[in-house]
């Protein structure tokens, strides 16, 4: 049974928290020596308590205690931002020591309440760590440290004809020790693959303080278990990641982009077809955008792309991306798929629209990459994200949509739009449930657990690639075997017996 | 202090060995007790066993007792070839219950002693074990059993153009579970990167018996802790891999390889990074192969690819592959890299072949893939698969070559080729030294631990790819650190805690 207590709530729940949580009582509060303790192992700057003799406010480590899309609340007394790892590691001895929780925090940017204290935890803020340590033009493997901000890594290897391996909405925030450690997905997987493949080595500070030095900058090593893998999506729970090396590929010479406009949901999946087989080895995104989705994006000011007379019999949209190393051929293979599928006898499209300059391609990408902030003024998003087989996408969202209706909770009295979009290539959808007024509980019970039973019928995946944070843990068994789960916990036994990473994020 | 006991030393070492191994005292001898156990919960023709009622010769079971290489003989006297995964969970209960050994063998086609028992263990056979469980010829995404040999299996999804993301010499022997429990490379990781990003599920038995099933077919799935990635490259240590879900590419429209001949050795890294520049996405494959491997090559056959006069003045070689959707512009670009190499003021290469026909095409990889074979026929091989720097390539092997000149061992006497080939795209060298008449201690002393030292010198890894299995868990501290290697014991403890899982490899 799942404890009020241990997830925290949405904004109309926060009155029934407890003040003392059960599933934290291992842990201890910090107390003002402790914070004296980390004030001598650390420079003054890298301190921020709200107890102690150099106390701050709670309004000065705000930032810290609540996630951007303002849903998931922290109570946090102390904020550290230590600069090396081996700082870092003398605050967890500390804290193993004193059985103190800590919660690791990159650009707190997750979309599953990952990064944000439940209790009476720390936050350790890896923002202060942002230095590049070494870059290869040659193999174009990059180690830097865990609190580098994604655009700035894609700016330093930029000049040297390199690009980051994955792209994501929130690039200007994110940090990438916290993309490795939710498994970043985003808009270029289709192409680069997982972070699985593509991060060579970690250096993680594990529970106890040890530092796992596995900053491996070789493409191939099969010396023993690859445990690194294991940092890879644990949402720090099993230990802080300091430092990352990746594999940057060449940047591509040439880059296009289109959208098309599809008549109807059915059509995705040949159309992913047909541009797969035609564009092959250039395609690099294939992106799905459903017809809600993208009037919201026109209403909050986004530039039209479309005419009326056009969007009277469209759907849906999709979003498809070229890179590759030579102009001429590219634009040959894109023109060609378009003449095919604008002169087929049954046509998938009904048009599209093919960028013709930077500033364009910018802007069909703007579109894209805006929906989450669409969504975030619109009202209080629920958000899914889920893997589902593709032919299902919209069907998912239509089932939701229905049982909203079903309870009375659809219109602008409760929510105001159901809508999906996402990566089709990798078989995942976003949904967002849009509540006009405000998080509500009669909504909440409307969509969980039913959103889960039905990615479960399907063999899907409950957190395709935002992870399960504080959010999803009670949901983990839709998704993973009674075996796997209890595998999961040895592991974190194994990993951190006192159970002071990340407490109560992840494993339910 | 490395015990001479605990490693299977080459032929010329076997009177050496201990009858009884200290190392497997925790481990009991297979009783008829235990073949009745077996022959009770198997099929008869699952069961082969020297000992109880059925028993057959030593000679019936020949084959799983050694290698391909003839280097590592082991002594199982039973071999068991389950034929379902429930199958395999009885096998390991069993085992578990009476502290019996285990030893997962795949397709055999190992090149450090992996599958191969080391004292009394059993072995267990996979190859029983070969059906296809599923395909999406959509997603490209094949579920099959563990035992299923490479080759089968991109010859089943080929009618579907799709291809397998990795590809090696040993195809024709070697199986899919074998692949991922040694996380293989090979000719395609270029292009389609490692195991651990395609693989997207695995079952696996674990050393109590339990079945682990994610066997997941999702691209994307961030619930919990990618517990499969362990074991992926754990070379049957933490458990038996019985089925993969693997992500298999689109097959390639069109393919073309050509043959460059360079001058010196130092050309090979501005070469590669003018190919990869102007080939961009449809490179496959980069691979080196220095004079004496290709001179080798033809004297066992293989036709000449150069001319007398052109190999005069040529030090090394380069297989270039490409793969792409659309001939037209894979033939011009390929065209154009040749015509800018060869009209260069600087030239990188001496001359090249391109390949003019589908037989041609498969000439020039023959060369490339016979070389494992040729050597064989040349002698007995000491195998070093090492990651260093493109750049150090050539000096590694060259440093290996004048050590052992050093101590009078070059030559017909003794070692009588050095040579290197490999995938330069990794960063991945292959060094086979020959001893022309077999292996011998002297030569082993002048090679190791020199060659390990050589490598931790560059920062490399001792294997790239083809793991520790008995031949190197000793010089895994070449690569890892204390603190790594402590955690892989901590991970092997907690998965296997009777060490009865290929107990003796991969960990010191």
């Amino acid at each position: 049974m799942l404890s009020l207590c241990r997830v925290v709530r949405p904004l109309a729940f926060r009155a029934r928290r407890c003040a003392h949580n059960p599933a934290f009582s291992h842990l201890n509060t910090v107390t003002e020596e402790d914070v004296a303790h980390f004030s001598n192992i650390l420079a003054p700057s890298s301190v921020f308590s709200t107890i102690g003799s150099n106390s701050v406010s709670s309004n000065d480590i705000a930032t810290y205690n609540v996630d951007w899309m303002g849903k998931y609340y922290g109570k946090a007394t102390t904020v550290l931002r230590p600069r090396s790892t081996a700082e870092v590691s003398e605050i967890v001895k500390w804290c193993a020591k004193r059985k103190i929780g800590i919660v690791p925090q990159g650009g707190n940017t997750g979309l599953v309440g990952g990064s944000i204290s439940l209790d009476k935890e720390i936050v350790l803020s890896l923002g202060a760590m942002s230095k590049v340590r070494s870059f290869d033009p040659v193999s174009g493997i990059l180690v830097a440290d865990a609190g580098c901000i994604l655009q700035s890594l894609s700016e330093y290897v930029a000049p040297h004809n390199h690009i980051m391996p994955l792209d994501l909405g929130a690039k200007g925030s994110c940090q990438i020790g916290g993309n490795v450690s939710t498994n970043a997905g985003g808009l270029r997987l289709l192409r680069y693959g997982t972070l699985h493949g593509t991060v060579l080595g970690l250096e993680v500070v594990l529970p106890d303080g040890t530092i796992l030095d596995q900053l491996s900058t070789l493409r191939k090593d099969n010396t023993g278990y690859d445990m690194k893998q294991l940092f890879i999506g644990a949402e720090g729970t099993l230990g802080v990641v300091t430092g990352v090396s990746i594999l940057t590929p060449p940047a591509p010479q040439a880059s296009h982009n289109v959208m098309l406009a599809l008549p109807r949901y059915d059509n995705v999946l040949p159309l992913f077809q047909t541009v797969r087989r035609q564009l092959g080895e250039i395609l690099s995104s294939f992106e799905y955008i459903d017809r809600t989705a993208y009037d919201m994006a026109i209403d909050h000011g986004h530039s039209r792309i479309f005419n009326e007379e056009e969007l009277k019999s469209t759907q849906c949209f999709v979003l498809v991306e070229t890179s590759g190393s030579n102009k001429e051929h590219d634009e040959q293979k894109l023109t060609e798929l378009l003449e095919s599928l604008l002169t087929a006898a049954k046509p998938l499209i009904v048009t599209g629209t093919l960028s013709q300059s930077a500033a364009q391609f910018a802007s069909l990408w703007a579109l894209r990459e805006g929906l989450t902030e669409a969504v975030q003024k619109e009202g209080k998003p629920y958000k899914y994200d889920i893997s589902v087989p593709i032919a299902d996408f919209q069907r998912v969202v239509d089932v939701l949509r229905d049982q909203l209706k079903s309870r009375g909770l659809y219109g602008d009295h409760a929510v105001s739009k159901v809508m999906g979009y996402g990566h089709v290539g990798d078989g995942n959808l976003h949904i967002n449930v849009i509540a006009k007024h405000g998080y509500a509980p009669e909504i909440e019970q409307a969509l969980e657990p039913f959103i889960y039973e039905v990615v479960a019928s399907l063999n899907g995946s409950v957190s395709a690639e935002h992870g399960l944070g504080s959010m999803k843990p009670h949901a983990l068994h839709y998704s993973k075997s009674n075996v796997s789960i209890d595998w999961m916990r040895k592991i974190k036994g194994t990993f951190d017996p006192l159970n002071i990473m990340n407490p109560g994020k992840v494993l339910p």
